[in-house]
C-alpha cells in the first residue's frame, strides 16, 4: 500500500473512532475540504470547526469502503458508505471522496454526494 | 493502460461524441446504472432509454476528467466535471462514479452528484 492511499486509510480510521484530534492531524493550514455541495473549507482548524458540529451530535461512526483506488497521479479516489449514529438511529450516506496527499498530509478532499438524500434522513 | 481503464475512456469518448449507440455498447442485458439521487436501472435497453431523454437535449457535451484510478480489485473510480450544452448554455455538474468492469463491458456503473446542484442550472 502506498504512503497516500495509508494517509487516507489512517483518516477514515481516525473517522471511525470519533476523534476529532485523529482527523485534524492529517491535514496542515492549506488543505482544502469541500463537501462539494457546500463551500470549500481551507486550512485544519477549519476544518476541525466544520467537522466539530457534526461528529459531536454522532455517537458512533462507521464508513464502510466499498472501492478505493490510486491513479497514476497518486490521487487516491473512494467509493464508501458513511453512517452516523445520531440519536440512536442509524443514517448512511453513499459518497465518493478524492484525495490528493503530500508530505504525509492531505492537502485536498472533495466528497461528492446528494445533500437532500442526506437531509431527510436527518429530518 | 489495463482494459478496464480503457473500457471507461472508451465510455467517456463516446459520451463526448453524444453517440447513444456507441453508449449503449459498452453495456450488457445485465449492467446496472444507478444514478445515485435515482432509481438504479437494469440492462443496455433501459440504461439507453434512461439517457436518450437527456442526451437528445444535449448540443454538446464535455466530459473533462480531472482523475481516474484502478483499484487493485479491477474497479474503476473517475472524478469528473460533466458539462452539456442545453439550449445555448453550458452545463457543469462536479460528479464522482465507479465502474465495474468485466469481459469488456461495464457491469455496474455508479455516479454520486449533488441533484439540486445539476437541477437548478437546468431551471
Amino acid at each position: 500500500m502506498s504512503e497516500a492511499t495509508q494517509v487516507v486509510m489512517s483518516l477514515i480510521e481516525a473517522f471511525n473512532a470519533n476523534d476529532l484530534d485523529a482527523i485534524t492531524d492529517h491535514f496542515t493550514d492549506t488543505s482544502v475540504y469541500h463537501n462539494i455541495p457546500m463551500e470549500a473549507v481551507t486550512g485544519a482548524a477549519a476544518i476541525r470547526e466544520a467537522l466539530n458540529g457534526f461528529l459531536g451530535m454522532s455517537t458512533a461512526i462507521d464508513w464502510v469502503l466499498v472501492h478505493i483506488a490510486e491513479g497514476e497521479d497518486g490521487a487516491v479516489l473512494t467509493e464508501r458508505v458513511d453512517r452516523f449514529e445520531i440519536n440512536g438511529k442509524w443514517l448512511e450516506l453513499p459518497v465518493m471522496g478524492t484525495f490528493e496527499v503530500s508530505g504525509g498530509k492531505i492537502q485536498a478532499w472533495r466528497d461528492y454526494f446528494d445533500l437532500n438524500q442526506f437531509q431527510s434522513q436527518l429530518a
